[in-house]
């Protein structure tokens, strides 16, 4: 049951983490740590081993996947000796990683994608493709009616101008080519209405937002721990210390913007109101991968006592979110395998940013991780 | 359906905290801020109103409560404004505190307790009495081959030496009373086989151990989340501050080592494995009832990466502890009423150290606790 | 020897913390906690005693002081009890809190200050009136070619547009009269060319700039500490948190400017080089006076082994300002007194952002403190 | 000038860092980072270089020196490529490590050690060779009457009974050779009356004790910040979690009292009080030599109003204390150099528990360095 992985932003630090941790794993070489779906609760018939991914993708970089492998190990985030072992598969993996096509119109580039994805599960014979973006975070585009009709894109995106930013525009090759479609990144990825549309239409399932590893987990359990107790958060402030490339990327207002939004809304809808209080995220190049956040929070018990909490958080992004790029590419080939169609919001407990109404709180989103895998091998043994 | 709440400890901080809090709310003078009970997926036929419990308790001090509820407000737990408003009321449970009895033997005690009791309940017409320990934590006491037997302890009771410490004796006389006993503190209490068959015998639940207010509530959320993430904790160390006739008492190294022992019991039970490090308690008189804990959290990531978390917790320990007393008072009454007999494990949401088997992650004690309300709730409309 | 202490932003929650704060220990009702001036190493008989001084103001504001004296105990940064002791002396001082004068000219203004500064003089029988600055932030001044030059400056102030910010207008007015003037916030005052001409022209001494209350004091402790270890540091990020009136306007893009870049020239001029980081000012209502910073230090030790400290200040700023107002008051009128002229760049150990090229080391600034004094006093002596 | 410097403990992990340190440092592959005698303002004739250090010494281990480094490289205290470049050299001096000499009397011990000193100072032609003991925490040594007396001690150190814990009869036979002796733990050390009179008749310096590397240092500087404000420091509590050898040493009572004590003195003599308040160091296998210290410091400001401050520090101990192992062995040769006998009070900056009725504040600390450099440069010309 081999499954292909095909990551945009393939020569990135969650990208070539996730790949050496695939390979080690494989080898035996490491414990599948942080690895959700290893938990002997959430085993599953479902969803295919860790040994059988097959890993390629699109960048805009070219630097080779063994000197990103010996600058992530250089970062202190994967042992040195790992680096060395895997050198001969990653210059495998090399030959499946291309740069992201180029075209007059993005229906052009949309068809080389597929092209690309074609080649790719055909060369290695793999049962379903899975389309992973884990590229630098974009800004929020400019609507555009196009974004609402799925006709209306087709037309436009045979048009001279850009209409999708790059992130959505690998959904819809994806979903066009028959893959499902997961967005690690805040980016709008498969979340427009034109996009859901063909999704349904192909019988594909796409997932996201945003890869949920440090502050915002630690919120997800907080807030509702604030909730149960009945305990009135009066002040939720956060500060994300961050480098690397992401890093320097966040710091960009607009991309910013995304991420701190997306960080705050488990607040509000955990807690049912919006405490005093914002998230910030500053580049600290220094950090490299190793975030340090730190956050306060001032809360009020009974007959008005006033009480606080801080907390910092000092984790390493790449060795958080790469195992669950690993978990999610295997549930959703699960869910596509069987037959799960449109957003997959029972992934909800991976993502800051969540598709769908669903419940903000860690437990509650592990609960329905759990219902949905046993949901879905009860499809796949019914066949 | 008046609700009287007996406290063994009545003129400590957690029981007149609870008592002015009580009232405060009853008066619309205060919200019921940390009262569980009264988030909305809670609400319940079968519990009593805040308004509905009367009070009364034994304590071996004789402090008026009136002073108490100053003495309280002049180290900022109270609104100075509320202890005033509150005044005459008080004034009015200061009739129903009584010393704690005195007899040759342990049995003498238990029957003058039992007697007290009973005047109580028959003074307010209340339709039962739950008696709660909020009183100073006992060490652990030596075996005694009269705990495990019912009837070897009655014969016991009787003799010159006493076999039971406080707690269990409390306990003891208010099962003999046809009275629930809720232990809110690490100290023995109910937790006896003989009592256990006793509390059977009678018909009647009994509830423990030890409020989680503070670092214990915050383990039992971060736990979890490690836990669910398939993180592996390292190391977990803990370190307490606390001012306070609680500090002062947990001091004393026997008290101390029961209270550290029931603080980390989430981890290994939570974790499937105990990480390294200790929890601790230091006295600290000038913080008063504001403890403050600082807990540092090592844990290893995908490919061995080592990260770190650290929380300083800064509560006003009444604050947090007497909104539960109140829930506890009225879900014991609530259970009671729903002929519900033996250890109340479905309460693991409010102790550190709970009854029973049972999970120690939060979010699934919720659960447990809303899944417990609604049996009770059709229990008691079935009559 | 009476000193009259004028304040700009009399009303403001830093100048009457400083008024009740002298009256109480006029009274006898509090110590003089946080006044520097009290060690017994820094005992000097040029200094006037802190009962001796009298205060008076401008404002913009119209909150009456017994008004705004009871927020301030509400806030929790005064003991009520002391709000209502004092009440009678606030009302006398009312009488000398005037509204900032207003007219067509800033020359205008400024003669009507004096007037002010005159008639309070004449009214107490003071020997000197030392005018402070304790009001809002303003933002940086557009430069102006009067500010290098005291004739063209007094040309320009008869014209019709403004030309200096209103803190440079008092610092003029003041200078004009025979007043020492301090600058306690990070405004421009008496920091121009021109006006440094006229207070030596005068013969009158001026301080400045931004008490040094919280973070900054911290970081003038810490970072001579790696240096004086020859350790690296290699990142210096601060986040403050803070409400009251001073942290929403702080919250304005341009006084945030300012005031953090008097924040991080501490860290420049005592490592001699400038770490990565930034700091950050974020407005949270709900904290008001009682301001939260959070500091993370990365750095180097032998070897290149890296380390980390981080610090959280929870401080209440007006509690820590206030004393260091009366102190500023005291020692810029033992300077007159002493007929130093010119910037007092030996009280650096107060500020922020001191005038001069002064270490901004702690313990050096003290020396350079507790030298002053001495001299202060041998001139006295001599004369 | 070449100097020896002789460590009783040569095979520890400070021991070992400082030599490869050293090494390092000489090769031109290593900053002097942390080397305070490296800074600018305290360049000297007097002192030697980094360069001009030949190492040698005692242990009662027989880890081999390039085994020891190793481990210190995958503990990440040293980069893994430095402990490779330095291992011929470390095979050089492993020929100068000698096992403890044992005789049936401590006597017999004193003339081994100094034969052992004697050969080394001979072998590599040494113009002086300093004794440095940077061996485990000793507990404190019962009182005996030949601490207190020269003659009596001569006499008792030829009788059967061990008169002296290790670290004395290390400074005894150190002197006895002519050697100045440093203390860098808490050990007694040269710290007894008869053996202050030996370093006085022999002419010799010597220093201790307890090198201040982390948390000691920090409160060294913000106690004095405290102080110099005039601010009540109410409470002062702090945590040490500590792995590494060092670590497990610590964690036996005896020398954990010891070395909390020498924690404490600071507080009391910057402050001039004792505030509430104690430090603990708890062993934490896993953390090894990275050392993570909380301390929580409350304290008082104007009209009594609380405030805290919290602090964590997360440092690598050796890497701490390496440097000031090669600036306290070319302080002491500078010393002896100089002509400068008994106790070096002049060397507090460096030591937790400094020789002498000193400042604590780190400032003060520093500038009686300076001077102390200063003469030992006047007397070296003068001659
Ligand atoms: N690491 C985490 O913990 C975490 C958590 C949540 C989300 N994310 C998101 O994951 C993404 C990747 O993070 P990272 O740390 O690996 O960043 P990175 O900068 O190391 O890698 C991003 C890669 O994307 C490539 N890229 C940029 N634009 C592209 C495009 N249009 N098409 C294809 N490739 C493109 C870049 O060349 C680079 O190789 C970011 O968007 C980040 O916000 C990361
Ligand atoms: N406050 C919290 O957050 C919290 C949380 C969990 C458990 N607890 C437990 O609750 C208990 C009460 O805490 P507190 O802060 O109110 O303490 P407290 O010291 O203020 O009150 C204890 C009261 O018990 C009384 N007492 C002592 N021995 C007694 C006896 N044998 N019979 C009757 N009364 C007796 C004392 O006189 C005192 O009035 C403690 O055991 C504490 O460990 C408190
Ligand atoms: N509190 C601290 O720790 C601290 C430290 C350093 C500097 N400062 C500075 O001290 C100043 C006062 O702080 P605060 O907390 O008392 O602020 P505040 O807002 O309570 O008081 C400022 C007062 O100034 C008045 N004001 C505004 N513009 C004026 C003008 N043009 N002329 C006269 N009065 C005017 C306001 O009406 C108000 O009453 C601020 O600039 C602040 O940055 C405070
Ligand atoms: N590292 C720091 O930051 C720091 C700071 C202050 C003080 N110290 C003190 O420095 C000492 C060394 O610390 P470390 O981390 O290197 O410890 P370590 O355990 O790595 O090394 C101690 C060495 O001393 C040897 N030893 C034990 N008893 C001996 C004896 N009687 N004679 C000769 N050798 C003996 C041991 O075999 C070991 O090799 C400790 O006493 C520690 O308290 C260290
Ligand atoms: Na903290
Ligand atoms: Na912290």
């Amino acid at each position: 049951m081999s499954t292909g992985v095909w990551l945009i932003g393939a020569r990135g630090s969650v990208a070539v983490t996730g790949m050496i941790g695939a390979l080690a794993v494989r080898a035996g070489l490491a414990e599948p740590t942080g690895c959700v779906l290893e938990s002997p609760e959430l085993r599953s018939e479902a969803v295919p081993g860790i040994g059988e991914l097959v890993f390629g993708g699109h960048d805009i970089s070219s630097i080779p996947l063994v000197k990103k492998a010996a600058a992530l190990a250089e970062a202190g985030i994967l042992p040195a000796r790992l680096a060395g072992v895997v050198q001969d598969a990653l210059l495998e993996i090399e030959q499946d990683v291309r740069p992201l096509p180029v075209h007059d119109t993005q229906a052009g580039v949309a068809e080389a994608i597929g092209a690309d994805l074609d080649r790719f599960r055909r060369r290695h014979h793999l049962e379903r493709v899975v389309v992973i973006n884990v590229s630098t975070t974009e800004p929020a585009p400019p609507p555009h009616p196009a974004h609402t009709d799925l006709d209306a894109l087709r037309a436009a995106l045979d048009g001279p101008d850009p209409v999708l930013p790059p992130s959505a525009l690998a959904a819809y090759a994806a979903l066009c080519a028959g893959c499902p479609y997961v967005d690690f990144t805040p980016s709008t990825g498969a979340r427009l209405p034109a996009l859901d549309a063909l999704a349904r239409s192909q019988g594909l399932p796409y997932a996201g937002h945003d890869g949920k590893t440090g502050e915002t987990l630690v919120k997800s359990v907080l807030a509702p721990m604030f909730a149960l107790r009945n305990l009135k958060v009066r002040t939720w402030s956060g500060t994300n210390l961050l480098g690397g490339g992401d890093g320097a990327n966040l710091a960009e207002p607009a991309a910013n913007a995304a991420k701190c939004a997306s960080k705050q809304r488990v607040l509000a809808e955990t807690l049912g109101y919006v405490p005093q209080g914002a998230t910030r995220i500053d580049f600290l190049e220094d950090l490299d991968d190793f975030k340090t956040a730190w956050d306060l929070i001032t809360f009020e018990g009974f007959l008005g006592t006033r009480m606080r909490m801080e907390f910092t958080w000092q984790g390493c992004d790449s060795a958080l979110a790469a195992p669950l790029l690993l978990d999610l590419a295997r549930l959703t080939a699960a869910a596509h395998r069987a037959g799960r169609t449109g957003p997959l919001t029972e992934l909800a407990f991976f993502f800051k940013d969540p598709l769908g109404q669903v419940s903000h709180a860690l437990a509650e989103q592990w609960q329905m991780l759990r219902d949905a895998l046993a949901a879905f091998d009860a499809r796949i043994t019914r066949r």
